[in-house]
């Protein structure tokens, strides 16, 4: 996808390609980050490039812990936390330690697609269950397939590539499920969040989060999104503090941060993010472009659910073949991507964390688009 | 290791106790790594914490191919290069990318340890072989095991825990087997080097490169050790433009280096390093070190290969269980690690990336324990 924009940006010039394609945000990281940073590269700590603990620094570890306590009203300490390279290092570090060959992981289309190649990396194998109109997951589906080998359910709440948001009504339901089969099977089922987004929600929405209505949660997450520092590999797991097993369950995930080559997170961001988990990108901007571009689309008679969050949208597709109508975006120069990469054909996503000059320029084309496949309004 | 350290300088106080334990250079990053980091810091690039291609930034792996090219002689471009999250992460993505299950990696006793760890992780099977008295590959064994399944021989010098340097012959040696059995079996095989200590070496020598002299070689490295920056996790893999089916391999390389979750090298530190290639830190400080310690405990009478590079000895055990003999010089409160951890028995290993205050400071037990075993000389 990347070097595809960039292929046809050579061909037609920077400026006349619009690209919603990635979740790279054009955001610069805001202006505490700045500061730190510079604060730190000033006045080094001695030892500050080194090795330390695989899990991580201590100080760092209890910041992230006592902002979390914070948001939830959980009691976590920093033997709750391992600080990871980005999401995708913890989500990896989280499958290793839990999967056994051939267990089971549930989630959900449309999906991030990472999902499935991480699953697999560890000897498991992905269960894909659909969702309903709105994105969130079906619950008969659930029950219905969840089995003995069954070892977690991953959700991705704010949600890429739909924006939706799980309510606490939605995840208490997830909840409730998950330990009736438990009660069946005599199993442990951990619910997998991975949340960059967390930060990322408009509308004055509180964040509803998964580890109030599971104890065996572990959230997965990085400062990709919220500081946007996507490039810097920077992130954390969080188990819930009543998790079983715990003091097992976080040697484990230690050991394998360890093994898996990631070995710790990187130092310098470790240091800068220590005083910065209260901090993150203005939402405010975000939210103008999710109003914009949700006003402008909506209009032109795409069908579309609102986004609570993160930067996404994920219209339904004018033509029953998403790739061909990817394909026609792009012949038009605005890059999107298809559903099927998302495991759900019909559909497309939008990434709106870009300048609002590609938003603008790309609605000509949307609404061509429109046009030539009788949306109506 | 680390946290048992920990444990004991809290005990003793930090003074009191002599860490030789960890390859964690007590050395700062050279002056040319901190004036590169702060310009950058204070004059910003545009984007500079975004992703970019999963390989790393073009302008970087030009200038580690520069490098190399510089260092060999052979001609390398950025399409031979992945930026990678260390050396660990460049090896892991090496081995998911070709290893099939239940294909073999040959490595020699005394090893790193995690090179077992790494193998396992992507189902293959490791096949420890030995090395003789100056811990050089046996090459009768290594004929008599190469099979049809294996993949690829991973080696590592300089060496940790030796010290030891494989000479042109040694290089030119291993490659003709490695090509005699390819030819034998029909297979391709690759000869991985692990070469984080490259720049660490003494005596004027000139690094001898096994690029040279295998087609299917590869090499994994970081900035670790010669930019003493090891909790950054910058490092890179680098493929023989000769090698067959590159194109293919680079392809395999990348993508793995995406789903196992490193993403991409921290972004930040490869800005940094574009400008660094060819710094290091002081050799003539470790010289210094290797020369003083390797005097003193030959003259107490502990039996030594001299190392040649990296940082890092590998004395005989006075007493057969190497175990015991570490556990002896804890009490003295000198901190090394048991041969055994190396898959190699009846040694121990040194690590003297420490201040000589540290290293002047564990002579004396090591004295006490040469006398308590009966070392003379």
């Amino acid at each position: 996808m990347f070097e595809e924009g960039a292929v046809l940006k050579k061909r037609y010039g920077e400026e006349n390609v619009f690209d919603l394609s990635l979740g790279n945000p054009i955001i610069e990281p805001p202006a505490e980050f700045r500061r730190e940073l510079k604060r730190l590269v000033e006045h080094p700590l001695q030892g500050m490039h080194r090795y330390m603990a695989n899990a991580g620094y201590a100080e760092t570890r209890t910041a992230v812990a006592e902002q979390i306590a914070l948001e939830t009203g959980i009691k976590f300490t920093m033997n709750d936390i391992v600080m990871t390279c980005g999401a995708a290092g913890a989500l990896n570090a989280v499958l290793k330690t839990i999967l056994n060959a051939e267990d089971e992981v549930i989630i959900f289309a449309p999906y991030f697609v990472e999902y499935i190649n991480y699953v697999d990396n560890h000897g498991g194998v992905a269960r894909v269950l659909p969702t309903d109109e709105q994105f969130i997951p079906r619950f008969d589906a659930l029950e219905a397939n969840i089995k003995a080998r069954t070892k977690a359910v991953i959700i991705n709440s704010p949600n890429n590539p739909t924006g939706v948001i799980y309510s606490e009504d939605v995840l208490h339901r997830l909840g409730e499920v998950l330990r009736k089969k438990e009660a069946q099977y005599g199993t442990e089922i951990f619910l997998v969040n991975d949340e960059p987004y967390r930060k990322l929600i408009y509308d004055g929405l509180k964040y509803p989060s998964p580890l109030r209505h599971h104890p065996r949660s572990i959230i997965v997450t990085s400062h990709s999104k919220d500081l946007a520092l996507p490039g810097e590999r920077i992130g954390y797991l969080a188990v819930h503090p009543d998790c079983s097993q715990k003091e097992e369950l976080m040697d484990g995930l230690i050991f394998s941060n360890r093994i898996l080559g990631f070995v710790n997170a990187p130092a310098l961001m470790q240091h800068v993010v220590r005083h910065l988990q209260s901090v993150s990108v203005s939402i405010t901007e975000y939210q103008q472009k999710r109003d914009f571009l949700y006003r402008q689309l909506t209009d032109m008679g795409y069908a579309l659910v609102k986004p609570q969050g993160s930067f996404y949208m994920f219209p339904k597709s004018p033509l029953e073949d998403d790739v061909a109508f990817v394909r026609e975006l792009q012949k038009l120069k605005v890059l999107t991507v298809p559903g099927q990469g998302f495991g759900t054909p019909g559909y497309f996503r939008i990434a709106y964390c870009v300048e609002d000059r590609v938003i603008e320029g790309s609605l000509d084309s949307f609404r061509k688009a429109a046009q030539k496949f009788g949306l109506t309004r």
